[in-house]
């Protein structure tokens, strides 16, 4: 409090470096701003989940898959990837419902904060001039290994690289300033990039189903090689999106039902009965927005298969050896 | 041709300012490939309209009202403004369904063509050293005066301006060189930004309907706000969601029906009778995603205002000294 009345009152000069409260700081380790900071969020329901979310959301958009049918974040070009970072504290402010800072990019318990992502690590965020001394909200998402880490820092000279950083000044945190970050999320698992974890083999024969100018009529062919191809696994809007490329997921999803019925595959989502059938057949339920697939047949009573009832009809899960079956018309 | 086979079977060495082939067009004044991306483009459905279309959603989407509450592009920082250009490729990409170039953004009519925005001026763009030699789209939008152009140009170095450009050497089109570009809309419109049109009090009074830590009952004041203070204008559901600020656009706008039925102010949208009602009334017609409202008195009939009739009532547009009438309950 100190330090913003002495900032609201002009006291110190501009000039963090060498900034007298930030100097006591890190010599007795007291900073009740920062505790207090640690502590909202520390406070907040579900911190991890919506972290996970907020990363998810900001890569998805930016990849903008439904318009790109990109899905890897090193498909995006440079300008897109410093944007990244834009989306990520855009997405923070709005899930967390921050105010904006005056001088940094929040007011967190009435401390201003700056978000600071890293693509690259959890500790190598462009710390610019103007947050030296400063509370910083360190995120950092790998969608390749799908983690996630964040982490809250007094932006101190000690803890930051040496040197006159990058061409613009901007330093990263010094290995020797890692031990001082306050880890809200230390292994924060990223919700599946469905498409960068698929063999290549199977993503091409995805993605290649593609005639030139018939985009509608391919974005249909795509998404049904996406639910014959992709099974068991949840599927999201967003995949959906990126491989049909075109506004109506959801449609595209139903149409593969008619389609995909043909080889005995349902679609299920999160309505009706489709919960239940997809505890019946031991496949993960999908929430709203999300789906999961799988090849049935009928009357092939084994008796150790999930097997479920639709319409008055037993279905089985469906071994490869297993012929084609239709599948059942309504569920 | 010529100088994509030479490209392609690495013929000339890759210095565009001194591209020979490129040079021989600026003698001649010949272009085939140019003429034929623009006769492409000039035979494309709603050519001004898509294009209108592509710079509101871009800038919609920057913006991302929904989240920032922001409607101004001045509002925006500087990696998102030159994100705003990747975000117009993109758009103009899926919109006219382009493929991806080899060398440039897009393959128009099979040849290289690479997308250019400039926030600035029609001729602003920055022109990289790579795109020297090739068919550039000019593009460029003012949302303030609400105005955007779309040209084509073959990017010879006599049509650029002189100099080694900015620190990336890119350079923009020089005074002698716009004559060259090839219009395929030199005055476009864009939609309206309706926040950005409003007096700054008007603005005010709905944005500033704020109680810190209640943004969700704030977003439905907000809401009420713009419906009750912006009549006879269409409102897009982007506006609405800038000012409730939350995912839900379209219940917001049923639930300021509902509040604002108090006060005799009907919400139109494109549904059931509500065409039939804006036409009585002389507003404009709303499409999907889109509304209008107007404040009404019933019985009060001087014969001269537009007048509808809503569940056998007679309802007459009103004006300021009308008392204030409790609309009708279902329309």
């Amino acid at each position: 409090m100190v330090r913003r009345m002495a900032d609201t009152l002009g006291l110190f000069p501009v000039d963090p470096d060498g900034d007298p409260v930030a100097r006591s700081l890190v010599n007795t380790g007291h900073d009740p701003s920062l505790d207090q900071v640690e502590a909202w969020f520390n406070g907040q329901a579900d911190l991890k989940e919506r972290f996970a979310e907020i990363f998810r959301q900001s890569i998805d958009e930016v990849l903008d898959g439904q318009r790109t049918g990109r899905y890897d974040v090193n498909q995006l070009a440079k300008t897109e990837k410093t944007y990244l970072g834009t989306k990520v504290e855009i997405i923070c402010q709005a899930a967390y419902e921050l105010e904006r800072g005056r001088r940094m990019d929040y007011l967190v318990a009435g401390h201003e904060v700056d978000a600071k992502f890293s693509i690259e690590s959890p500790y190598k965020q462009s710390i610019p001039r103007e947050a030296v001394g400063e509370i910083c909200l360190l995120l950092h998402a790998d969608d390749h290994e799908g983690r996630f880490t964040v982490g809250l820092i007094r932006a101190i000279p000690d803890v930051l690289q040496k040197g006159k950083g990058n061409q613009d000044g901007k330093r990263g945190i010094a290995a020797s300033g890692r031990s001082r970050i306050r880890w809200l999320v230390r292994d924060g698992k990223l919700p599946e990039n469905l498409l960068l974890s698929l063999p290549d083999q199977v993503r091409n024969s995805i993605f290649n189903a593609v005639i030139p100018n018939k985009r509608r009529a391919d974005g249909q062919r795509r998404t049904n090689q996406l639910f014959a191809l992709v099974q068991r696994r949840i599927i999201r809007r967003e995949v959906v999106l990126a491989v049909a490329r075109q506004d109506d997921g959801p449609k595209r999803v139903r149409d593969a039902r008619l389609h995909l019925r043909l080889k005995g595959i349902l679609i299920l989502g999160h309505q009706g009965e489709h919960p239940r059938i997809c505890r019946d057949l031991e496949l993960p339920v999908p929430s709203k927005g999300q789906w999961v697939s799988l090849r049935v047949v009928p009357d092939s009573d084994d008796g150790g298969r999930p097997t479920t009832i639709i319409n008055g009809v037993s279905y089985f899960a469906a071994c490869p050896s297993d012929p084609e079956c239709v599948g059942p018309e309504r569920y």
